[in-house]
């Protein structure tokens, strides 16, 4: 027996019809003897809808009122659950956010979790009753009803499953798995079974959106095993004992785990992500002293633009150095606009930005004991002759900046080139 | 300077331009100088789709999860209202009925109010903030979403009205007040400015359904002053001191008071109110004998049907007696299997039942202290050939069953005879 979170996204909450579904994916689970808990978003399009109704009431709307309105939409989605759950002859409730509780402070719209009083949920649990909780809500110090911002059921899961102790948080999507890469890109990509939680931050963060990032930062804080799978698998066939998706786990786990996927044969490379939302800002002729740089990305920070890789060449004869780095292109005209304001104070000669970069990364935690990785890489590409802008390294990724043109082709021959194709 | 409760129902409350509307009643009475709290329906049309869903999920809901479901479009509403009326300027903020708290039983589904903590609202309302707070929805003793049943909203808007000791609670409705008749019959109905709360109740009860029953009884429980009036008024008018539409209020107010339609010219009697569901039965040749009539009533009233008007002929010679009474149409059916199956136990030798009845109350308090009442209604209904089929009499209405063919007929004369025609 096990304690489960699961967790539905908006598509699969759509309509009576795949609540239906859902419910009987849940109840497979109770029937195979564990504990179980569901945490649910609420109905696809409707939290547009609700925030659609609020930017009509008031353009500037307060995010306290917002969430009462928005928070709704999980609402009712836990509760429709609970019902279908116990049309199917399962014990089910629903528990709000307030009744948990789930205790977040109070940045309304993006609040962050503090803490979730499980006794009463696992008491209900262990009693065999089906805890259906609303994703995305909580409530405030004072009372009022929060949100975490859009996506946050994730993180609600994530942590439900903290406080609950759950031996594994299971999240549907509409995706199977994490992959090696993006299969619309590389045919022969392959799903992974087994990923740390280092490595899948590393490829959510550049473009493999399978899952919030802020979940998994949870997840690995929180130590909490996670299992992305389809919630388009057959409801009527008995819960497996094997994974059907890909588990996300810690570095100790995937060490001394004997689970598919974690043995000697591991592949070195375990993905690679490509990430086009990225501009290149290069400052040339910065004077070579102490606090030049910081006074480049201050400000930057100040704003909240959040600078990713940042490249500085040798300095040259006359103490002068030019500095690259890379911002979300969303960013890049209000950067480019607070660098301009600040052109003498940080003393650089001229600015040149270029929309038109990609990231590309090869994530592992296998590389950390192997050298090479990197050199492989640059080779592959220089075989191809694609032009590398920047490099960065990290203790498992190696990313490279290129041309936005050349994404798909360096994605496909670093797969190959990594081993990573799937057989034919 | 006053305290107000405003209630505004479904059809005020359909959409943003509609809520806007809302906001702009509300905010001149806050301009006035009042203390303001607005009590909110769901969307027109909201409450349906969410409990069709419910039906969706489970023909046979559990009514604490329904609740939760239905629950969430006040929610939305009174969140809506709260941003709106900040947009234009005011303070406000949402109170959902488990912050509050509006305390319930837990009869989900069909909560009654068990008590409301106003020191948080009271406190909110004197600081100059508009509290806008869902109807329809409270708290059960163990934390969970209730909702008071269909039409509940003007229940919490007297509720919340009596809590923080309000000057008026106005319920904004699709009409501007309350009629001496049905305006649709009797196109001479005139406005009554002022009724009391059993007049309401008579004249409500009996079809005129202006106002929920049990907000009125739990009005004049707590001696709450109630004005209907129309959400179809010109937002941009300054709120009167005068009152626009139809003010409810107890014998002694009315009796005390120099408001208008309160003085000795007041008509004997107040209106007049027709209900074409009823349905009317007779058990014939019952034993003249105690106990025998009780037999009858105790079995129906075990079923929840609500018998209304009970007739007993003078006992014949046989010592045998007929009882007649009345039952809402839709319970007919019910009733009857109910009787037939104890035909043997109550003693009676036939039923017939008759659909086809109306009920025509007159209703006044003035009544009191006036005799000939009932006797104008007689003569009025003989003259024009009306046949009464059956009386009934309380202090404030005289009531009559009558073939449900002349209902329109039987209101217009009266509402002539007890002079209610509006001046031409």
């Amino acid at each position: 027996m096990a304690r489960i979170v699961m967790k539905f996204g908006g598509t699969s909450m759509a309509g009576s019809e795949r609540i239906r579904r859902v419910a009987g994916i849940v109840k497979r689970q109770q029937e195979a003897g564990h504990e179980v808990a569901v945490v649910v978003s609420a109905m696809a399009g409707e939290t547009d809808r609700l925030v659609n109704f609020c930017r009509e009431a008031n353009a500037l709307y307060d995010p306290a009122e917002y969430d009462v309105v928005v928070a709704s939409g999980e609402q009712v989605t836990s509760g429709l659950l609970a019902l279908t759950l116990q049309s199917m002859g399962c014990k089910a409730r629903s528990w709000l956010g307030w009744q948990v509780p789930i205790k977040t402070d109070d940045a309304h719209a993006k609040a962050r979790i503090e803490d979730i009083d499980s006794d009463a949920v696992i008491a209900s649990m262990a009693a065999g009753e089906i805890a259906v909780i609303p994703g995305f809500q909580g409530v405030s110090p004072d009372n009022r009803v929060t949100t975490l911002g859009r996506g946050g059921s994730d993180t609600s899961a994530v942590a439900v499953a903290a406080a609950v102790k759950a031996d594994r948080c299971d999240i549907y999507t509409d995706v199977d798995g994490v992959y090696t890469t993006d299969p619309r890109i590389v045919a022969k990509a392959r799903k992974l079974p087994l990923v740390t939680y280092e490595e899948m931050l590393e490829l959510a963060s550049v473009g493999s959106k399978v899952l919030q990032t802020r979940s998994v930062s949870l997840a690995m804080k929180e130590n909490v095993r996670v299992q992305v799978l389809s919630s388009f698998i057959d409801e009527n066939a008995p819960a497996a004992d094997t994974i059907p998706g890909t588990l996300i786990v810690s570095d100790e786990e995937l060490a001394n785990s004997n689970l598919e996927g974690s043995d000697m044969e591991r592949q070195l490379i375990t993905g690679i992500a490509a990430d086009k939302n990225e501009a290149k800002v290069t400052l040339t002729r910065i004077a070579d002293r102490p606090g030049a740089v910081a006074s480049i990305f201050a400000p930057l920070a100040e704003a909240n633009i959040n600078v990713d890789m940042i490249i500085q060449n040798v300095a040259k004869d006359k103490g002068e150095t030019d500095v690259t780095f890379t911002v979300p292109q969303a960013d890049l005209a209000r950067a480019q606009a607070l660098l301009e304001e600040r052109k003498d104070a940080i003393g650089y000669y001229r600015m040149i930005a270029e929309g038109n970069v990609a990231k590309i990364s090869v994530v592992g935690v296998g590389m950390r004991s192997h050298a090479g990785v990197a050199a492989t890489m640059f080779k592959t590409l220089a075989d191809r002759g694609i032009n590398i802008i920047a490099i960065s390294t990290s203790e498992i990724k190696v990313s490279v900046l290129i041309d936005t043109d050349e994404t798909e082709l360096a994605v496909r021959v670093l797969h190959t080139a990594y081993g990573l194709d799937a057989a034919a």
